[in-house]
């Protein structure tokens, strides 16, 4: 478990890491924003050891990311559904596929395409600067302390 | 190493953890768009056993996500410095810094800011449709099969 890996880290990136951040995570979540919601759908996707799997769907439920709901109760049948927490995660694992498909790209072109439901164009993860709505490229970030940091990085 | 952990996955995002799925990468990563660039300094922020950091500089200079300089001859002296591949890696790292100050707050408030450096405002990460320019909240995300996915997830 990476749970107390990163304790010294003052650093939001370092808390989402100890929650998503172990190995096969992020694909379950992926998993799940693509519609899966039962064990044997996701290990028949990941290929994952079921034990893995189990550890990480149980670490996601305590994070609150993803929630356990009984659908049947003859016999007890269970599913996982992201909350709004987990929900949420769509846009640091979109920025993911988008950084893949342009820097690791597949021959055969990207597995997986991105749509805004509303119009049909292709959603792009942006920097958007919430003063002036600019979309703002890489080298228009600037990254500074703020109150929660108590000594320097 | 994660090398070839995810190699039965057809999937951009596996592709993307490939490369920074290990655990402490995307912190080196961090420390580096921050502008740490030498190997103490990176040793001393992350405070990772100093063998873990070498496998994980190399891998990420391997990937091309690093590059390795030698700024001094005498004694010989080298520093790492993010590609254009790497400083695109910002995106991702800013979605989870974003969603890591939403989900699991610091007490203390955000450790780090993000601020666009022409208007000194805020800097968030959005979806934002190519097509329309509207930025779009999570629930207006459709993700469908595209053309390297050869099988069905």
């Amino acid at each position: 478990m990476l749970q107390r890996t990163y304790d010294d880290q003052v650093c939001a990136i370092a808390r989402a890491l100890e929650i998503v951040g172990e190995r096969w995570t992020l694909l379950v979540v992926r998993d799940a924003l693509l519609g899966l919601r039962r064990f044997d759908e996701l290990q028949a996707s990941l290929g994952v050891a079921r034990n893995i799997l189990t550890a990480r769907l149980t670490r996601l439920v305590e994070e609150g990311v993803l929630e356990r709901v009984e659908y049947q109760q003859h016999p007890p049948r269970s599913e996982y559904r992201l909350t709004a927490k987990g929900r949420e995660l769509a846009v640091p694992v979109v920025a993911l596929m988008q950084w893949g498909d342009k820097h690791a790209p597949d021959p055969a072109g990207p597995p997986r395409l991105s749509r805004h439901r509303g119009c049909g164009g292709t959603l792009r993860v942006r920097l958007v600067c919430a003063k002036c709505g600019e979309k703002v490229p890489v080298s228009g970030l600037e990254v500074l302390p703020g109150p929660g940091l108590s000594r320097p990085a």
